[in-house]
């Protein structure tokens, strides 16, 4: 009894997610979630009382999913343009990409949101803060660069991109970007 | 008569734009559109036919109220730097600002929130888009600059830290900003 619980639990989240992908936190309805699971209503809400929960556990299986991988090319520019390049084809691509700004909305009122959003974020963050504080303690950057306003500079503009001005990101905008910012005075040496 | 339903309208759309404010668009009802409004729902029904018509009307009164200020300070780095720290501001305090992640994400799925994303987007970045300019016809910038990438590389990180890192946007940081990018090689002169 408690495997069948568990798959029909495994069911609704695949549903969950597959909903939450396709229309976002605002347009995430449980009664889609049943129809596409197969599982009824009234036992979703057993295990989960409200919509939110439900749609929150969706956001943490999507948190899960990302992958966090630290290139190591031997220079801080050469690994920040491959970090680069991979969320600007990620951002056009990828699940989460469409649902993170409805995450971004609900963490503007909701706390739990508001850790989702925190670990989706540092996911993004992390690796390239890993090369930046390499290239400081290496004497590629500069010994007093400031690791959180690179971060800003570098994927503030992608995101930019993405999400504001919808233009595409291509090798060439990633590469000009690196280096204005890379190669700018007080970051370099 | 005709004034009266003037009146009423106008009386529905103030309503509709706190509660757009209050809410986000998610969270946006009728229903609270009717009580603080005190006008019945059948009767804004009749004007807006749909829940959707209602916020995107209540998203347009929000994109009339957006300021586009150009200053003129002599220098290009002043200007921008004006610009950045009235947008850095507005980002922490402004009603838009807590709604805008709604928008992008309606705009990831309805065109004319498309629409209406694309006219708050150009809001921010027009008053940007003539100073950079003006920085080229006056030589401060690189004749070959390119204004749409650096409108990135300026606007993004502001973004970045308002609505993905969540971290304060001081005169430090707007400055700091600025430097990088306007002296970068390539950009400067």
């Amino acid at each position: 009894m408690d495997k069948r619980l568990q798959r029909s639990r495994e069911r609704v989240l695949a549903a969950a997610y597959d909903v939450l992908v396709a229309s976002g936190i605002g347009g995430f309805s449980v009664d889609e979630v049943a129809r596409r699971s197969g599982v009824a209503k009234t036992t979703i809400y057993r295990q989960w009382p409200t919509r939110e929960a439900l749609v929150a556990d969706a956001c943490w299986r999507m948190v899960a999913e990302q992958e966090e991988e630290t290139p190591d090319a031997g220079s801080v520019e050469a690994d920040v343009e491959s970090i680069l390049s991979e969320i600007g084809r990620l951002l056009w691509t990828a699940n989460w990409a469409a649902v993170v700004p409805s995450v971004i909305d609900a963490a503007e009122r909701d706390p739990e949101f508001g850790e989702i959003h925190a670990r989706i974020q540092a996911g993004h963050a992390a690796p390239l803060k890993t090369v930046l504080e390499r290239g400081v303690a290496r004497g590629e950057l500069a010994a007093d660069a400031d690791v959180a306003v690179l971060a800003a500079a570098l994927l503030g503009p992608l995101f930019y991109r993405r999400w504001f001005a919808r233009q595409p990101i291509d090798e060439a905008f990633v590469q000009s970007l690196v280096r204005q910012v890379l190669r700018s005075p007080g970051t370099g040496r």
